[in-house]
C-alpha cells in the first residue's frame, strides 16, 4: 500500500486529528484489509451458488473449472456484468425517481416542487418528438414523465428505447441495433443480467459480455433522463464561482453536509436552510445555517446552487471529523456505512432518508416526494438541534479551500461558445480542434479509490493534458478532485494550459463575459450527468457528420471503483470512445475477457478499454487515442 | 467429502464408465475446489466494489469491516438479497417468456402453440377478475396476457401484483402489505435489489432483508404465473406413469434429452419427434426417437407427456456418458457449462437455444418463438444425425429404472379427492387432516447439491416422514430424486406409508379409479410449479379461515444451491411456512441474519428457515414443526 494516502492537502490536514479522535478512516480498514484476495482481484472466485465458493487457480496449477464447470472466462464475464447490472440499477433507481417527480408535478402533487427550467422541459419534449401545440406546461411535463417511464416499464422489449434513439447519432443507433445490445427498457435490462448470469445459463464469455453491453447502454439511458429532467425540475446549471474542501465548514454556522446521489432531496435541504436561517443564528450560530456538499449530491447542489463541495468520497469521514459538522444529511449510493461510527465520536446527526438506504445508528427521517418539505424541515431542525451539542473541544476546522467554477452543462458550453459565434455556436469549439489549437477532448469521470493515491491521478494526468491542449470536462468524484486542486479555475488555465488552448478558452470566456479564460476543466455535473459531454460529442459529431468513435474524444476514470463507473465505462467503450482506468479492474483472471474489453471491442463499437495506473503515462496514452483519431480524420 | 457421492445406483453404476472415459465430473470438480474458501462459505466476503475484495475475519481478529465499513451483517444480507434477486430474475425470466407467447398465441402469431386447456385459461381469468362475457378464447388469452405482463411491467409499484393479491389468502396478503414487502412489479423488484446493494447504499441488515422478502416474494408470482400459463398453453398435467432414470436412454433409438426449465422448446422437441419418427427408423433407430428430460425440462414434459426423466441436476453429465444420447437439448438454467467438454468424448450434439444461454462449443440453433417448429425440427434432425455417429464401443447403457407417476398439478389432486367427495371435495383432505391420518403436508424442493450425497436426504427423510404419516408433494430435483429412487408409486405407499397416511392414499387413489393407492410422493412438477403446492394450501386455509401460517405444512430442501431455492425458500418463509435446508446457507458469518431469519422472521410472517444436515434429525423436526401447527389448531 502507498502510504501516501491522498494528494488532497485537507485530507492530510485531517488525518491526524482523525487519529486522535480514535476514528477509523477508510485507509485504516483499506490497511487492515491487506493483502487482498488474489482470486476475487482477478475475478475469478464465483459465489454465484452455493455448490461454491469456487476458485480457478490462476497458475494453471489447481482447478480450472468451477463445480459447474464454469472457466475463468464465464465466472470473469459474470461477475462484471453482475457489476454492470449493479451500476445500472443505482443510477436508474435514481432517474426514475426523478421521472416519477416530474410525473407528480405535472399532477400537481409534489408540493415543493416545480418545473424550474421550461425552456429546457420543452426542448426534452422536443427530442423525445411529443408534441407540445396546445398542451400547457404541466401537460408537456406528464407527457415526459409518461414517455420516459416507458423506458423502463415498456413491455415490447424490442423497441429501442425513446432515450437511447434521440439522443444519439443515427449512425451509433444502427451500430448498436446490429449487435442486437439496444435496449429495450431499464429495468428488463438489470434483470436479463441477473437470469442469464444464474447458475447453469449463459457460458458464452462473449455472449455475456454483450449481454453487458445492452445493460451499461441502459445505464447510459437511466443517465441521460435523470440529468435532463433533473435540469427541468431544479434548473439548467450555468457558470457558478464557489469554494471547494473542507475549509467551507465554518465554525460559526449550522453546517448541514448533504451527500449522496439524488437531488430531490438535497434541493430542499437548501431551500428549508433559506427558510430556517434565522432559527439558526437564534441558536446562537450567528453565519447562519451553511450547507455544503459532499459526493454527487454535492456535485448536484454546486452546480445548480453554487453550494460549497465540501469533499469526494474517499474522505466523506474526515467532514465528520472537522467536529463542526452539525448534520450529514444522506440519500442514496457511496455512503460509507462507516459515518454511524465516526458521528459516534462528535455530536453530528447522520440522517438516512431514502426507504432504501438505510443505515443502523442513524437517524433515519423519511423522505417522500408527497411530504418533501416537511421532511427537509425537520432534517434542517434536527441539524440546528445538534449544533447546539456541539462540543468546540472537538472542533478541528480545516482553513483549506479552493476557488471552483461548476455549472458547466451542456447548454451552458453551448452559451458560452455562442458569445463567440451566435449563429454557429459549435463552430468555434470545431474549428479549434480542426485547426490543433484544441487536439481533442477528455471527460474524467469516476469515483475514489484507495489503491491509488486520492486525487492524485487525476490532477497529474489533466496537468499533462492541460500543456497538451486538450479540453477537459468533469464530473463526480473527478470534479471534486479538481475543484478541490484548484484546477477548476481561470487561473488553473493561464497556469497550466498549453497555449492554443490557452488562447481558445480566454477567447470563448472573454466572449461570454466571464472577463478571463474558461476555468482549465470544466465541471459538468455529477457521476449521473456524464451524459451531457456524450451531448457535446453528439453535437459535433452530428455536425460534421460522423459516428462518435471518429471523434478525438475519450474518456478517463483514474480511480473508478463503483459498480456505476463498470456501467459508465462500459457504455463509454460502446459508444466508441478510448477509456482509460487508471484502476486494474477485476477482470485480468480471464485473458479472453481482458482482451476483447482492450482490443477485440474494438472491431465491434469502436472504442475500447485501457488500462494504466501511472498518470504521466496515462496521459500519454489518451493524448496517443486523440492523435490516433485526428489522424483517421485526417486533421 | 463424503466420498459416497450419490444415493442413485445409477450414478454409482455409471461413474466408473466416466472415469474410463476420461471425462472429469461435477464430483471431481467439487473435489477439486477443496478446501473451499471460508470467507465466502460464511457469507463474509464482499466484491460489489473494486475498493476490495472485502473480508471480515470471523473470529474477531482481523478486520470486522470492509473497505466501507460495510460489517459482516451488511455484507452477508447484501449477499444473501443479490442471490434471490438472481433466482427471481432466472424464474421470472422463464414465466415473461411464456406470458409473452400467450400473448403471441392470443394474436394467432405463434405458429405451433395453441390453447391446450381452455378451461385453465378461463379459470385463471376468473382469478385475475378479467370478464370473459361476449369475448372468445383468443381475446381472453389477450387479456390474461396482457394482465400478466403489467406484473412485470407495471409502472406505479404501489400496485400489488395481481397474481400476488389473487392467489394468496386475503389475511397473508394483509400482513405482507403491513411490512411493505408486497412487489408492484417483478422487473422493478429485481433492479431494487441492485440498486440498494451498491456501494454505499442500504446499510441496515434488517432493512436489507425485508427487501430480499419483497424480491422473494415478486418471485412468487413470476413463479405462480409461469405455472398457470404453462398449464394453459400445453395442458394441465394430470396423473401419468411413467419411468425414471438413466436406464430410460434405449440402445436402439436415437435418444433426444431436453434439459433446463422453459417448456417452450420442449414441448415442440416432443411433436416434431413424433413427426420425424420415421426418419430415425430409416436412419437405423429401430425404436425411433426416444425423448427424456433432466433437470425440470425434464419434470416439464414428464408431468404433461409422460416423458421419462434421465436424471436430474447432479448427474446430467452421466446421460452423456452413456454413450447412446444422441442430443442434449438445452434451454435455461442449471445446465453445467461442462456438458460441451462431455459430449466432446461422444458423439452427442449439444445443443444450446436460448440467445441469453450460450456455451463455448455447443452448437447453437436460436429459438424463438415464431420459428419455434422449423427450429425443434432442426435440432431432431441434428440428433438423427449425430445418431449416425454414435460410436457402440463407448456406449454405457444403464439398466437402472423405476416406475414413477407424474402429472399431479393442483387440479389433479382435486380432481382425485372429487372422486371421494364430489361436492366438496377438499373435506376429505381437511377432514383427514383434521382427525390426524395425516399429521401435515411437506413440499419438498430444490436441487441437488455436492456438499451432500445426491437424493440421500431428500429419501431417508421421505422414509422418516411417510412412516409418521405425513402426505408428501414434491417438485424440481427433489421430485427427480424421489422418481429415480421408486418413491412416486403405489408400491412405495405400500411400503413406506404409516397405516393412516396408507389408508387415504388408498382410498383417494381407489376412488380415483387408479385402482391402488396414491403413490407416496405426489409429483408436481419442475422448480418453477411450486406455486401449486402454495394453491393447495391456499385453498385449505380459505376453506377453514386461517392464515397460511397455521397450517400443519412445511417446506423442505434438504440439497438447495441455486439462487432460485434461495428465492424460493425467502417466499415459503415469507408465506408462513417453516422451512428446512439441508445444506448450510452461506449466510452464518452474521449471527444477525442467521437469528432474524431462524428465529426473528416468525413474528414477521409465522414462517422461519431451520438447517439441519442429517436426514433423521431434519424429519423429526419438520415433524415436530407440524404438530406444533396442529397444537396451534387444536387438532
Amino acid at each position: 500500500m502507498n502510504k501516501e494516502f491522498s494528494a488532497d492537502q485537507a485530507v492530510k490536514q485531517m488525518l491526524p486529528f482523525a487519529k486522535k479522535a480514535g476514528v477509523e478512516t477508510v485507509w485504516d480498514r483499506f490497511e487492515k484489509q491487506q493483502p487482498q484476495c488474489g482470486f476475487g482481484t482477478l475475478g475469478i472466485c464465483c459465489r454465484i451458488c452455493w455448490q461454491g465458493p469456487c476458485r480457478i487457480d490462476p497458475f494453471g496449477e489447481g482447478p480450472s473449472k468451477g463445480v459447474c464447470g464454469a472457466d475463468a472466462d464465464t465466472i470473469v464475464a459474470r461477475n462484471l456484468i453482475r457489476g454492470i447490472a449493479g451500476g445500472t440499477a443505482a443510477h436508474s433507481d435514481h432517474g426514475k425517481h426523478i421521472a416519477l417527480t416530474l410525473l407528480e408535478i405535472s399532477e400537481k402533487k409534489a408540493e415543493g416542487y416545480q418545473i424550474k427550467d421550461e425552456a429546457k422541459l420543452r426542448s426534452v419534449a422536443d427530442k423525445l418528438g411529443l408534441p407540445q401545440e396546445g398542451r400547457d406546461l404541466y401537460e408537456v411535463a406528464g407527457a415526459v414523465a409518461e414517455a420516459t417511464l416507458e423506458d423502463f416499464f415498456r413491455k415490447d422489449e424490442s423497441i429501442h428505447c425513446s432515450w437511447f434513439d434521440k439522443t444519439l447519432p443515427k449512425e451509433r443507433v444502427e451500430k448498436l441495433e446490429k449487435l442486437g445490445v439496444v435496449p429495450g427498457n431499464i429495468n428488463g435490462s438489470i434483470a436479463e443480467i441477473m437470469a442469464r448470469t444464474h447458475i447453469g445459463t449463459d457460458a458464452d464469455p462473449v455472449n455475456l459480455l454483450l449481454g453487458g453491453i445492452k445493460c451499461a447502454l441502459a445505464d447510459y439511458v437511466g443517465m441521460a433522463l435523470a440529468t435532463d429532467l433533473s435540469d427541468a425540475i431544479f434548473g439548467t446549471p450555468t457558470p457558478v464561482k464557489t469554494r471547494a474542501n473542507l475549509g467551507v465548514i465554518k465554525e460559526a454556522a449550522v453546517n448541514i453536509a448533504v451527500h449522496g446521489h439524488n437531488p430531490l432531496l438535497s434541493e430542499l435541504v437548501c431551500d428549508l436552510a433559506a427558510e430556517l436561517n434565522e432559527e439558526a443564528i437564534k441558536a446562537g450560530a450567528k453565519d447562519g445555517i451553511n450547507v455544503v456538499g459532499v459526493c454527487c449530491t454535492g456535485n448536484e447542489v454546486m452546480m445548480r446552487r453554487g453550494i460549497p463541495l465540501a469533499t469526494n468520497f474517499l474522505s466523506q469521514e474526515l467532514a465528520v471529523v472537522t467536529g463542526a459538522l452539525d448534520a450529514m444529511v444522506v440519500d442514496v449510493q457511496c455512503i460509507m456505512p462507516s459515518l454511524a461510527a465516526v458521528k459516534d465520536c462528535f455530536h453530528t446527526e447522520l440522517i438516512t432518508t431514502m426507504p432504501t438506504c438505510k443505515i443502523s445508528g442513524a437517524t433515519h427521517v423519511e423522505f417522500s416526494t408527497e411530504t418533501a418539505k416537511e421532511s427537509a424541515g425537520k432534517i434542517v431542525k434536527l441539524a440546528i438541534e445538534a449544533y447546539k451539542r456541539r462540543n468546540p473541544a472537538k472542533v478541528n476546522l480545516s482553513d483549506i479551500t479552493q476557488t471552483a467554477y461548476a455549472g458547466f452543462s451542456t447548454e451552458a458550453i453551448v452559451a458560452a461558445l455562442s458569445a463567440v459565434d451566435p449563429n454557429d455556436p459549435l463552430k468555434p469549439l470545431l474549428d479549434n480542434i480542426v485547426n490543433g489549437n484544441i487536439r481533442g477532448v477528455v471527460l474524467f469521470a469516476g469515483c475514489n479509490n484507495p489503491n491509488v493515491v486520492q486525487d492524485h491521478a487525476f490532477t497529474a494526468i489533466a496537468r499533462e493534458l492541460a500543456a497538451k491542449n486538450v479540453l477537459m470536462l468533469a464530473t463526480g468524484c473527478g470534479a471534486g478532485a479538481f475543484a478541490k486542486a484548484g484546477l477548476m479555475t481561470p487561473e488553473a488555465t493561464e497556469a497550466y494550459a498549453g497555449d492554443t488552448l490557452k488562447a481558445v478558452l480566454t477567447a470563448i470566456g472573454e466572449a461570454a463575459g466571464l472577463s478571463g479564460p474558461l476555468p482549465l476543466i470544466l465541471h459538468m455535473g455529477s457521476c449521473v450527468d456524464n451524459t451531457r459531454a456524450v451531448a457535446v460529442a453528439t453535437a459535433l459529431a452530428n455536425k460534421i457528420g460522423v459516428d462518435l468513435d471518429k471523434l478525438p474524444v475519450a474518456a478517463s476514470a483514474p480511480e473508478c471503483m463503483s459498480e456505476k463507473a463498470m456501467a459508465i465505462g462500459t457504455w463509454a467503450v460502446s459508444l466508441g470512445l478510448p477509456t482509460h482506468l487508471g484502476v486494474v479492474p477485476q477482470i485480468l483472471g480471464s485473458e479472453l475477457v481482458t482482451k476483447v474489453l482492450t482490443e477485440g471491442v474494438k472491431d465491434l463499437t469502436g472504442g475500447y478499454f485501457f488500462v494504466e495506473t501511472e498518470p504521466k503515462a496515462a496521459a500519454a496514452k489518451l493524448l496517443g487515442a486523440i492523435e490516433t483519431r485526428r489522424a483517421g480524420l485526417g486533421i
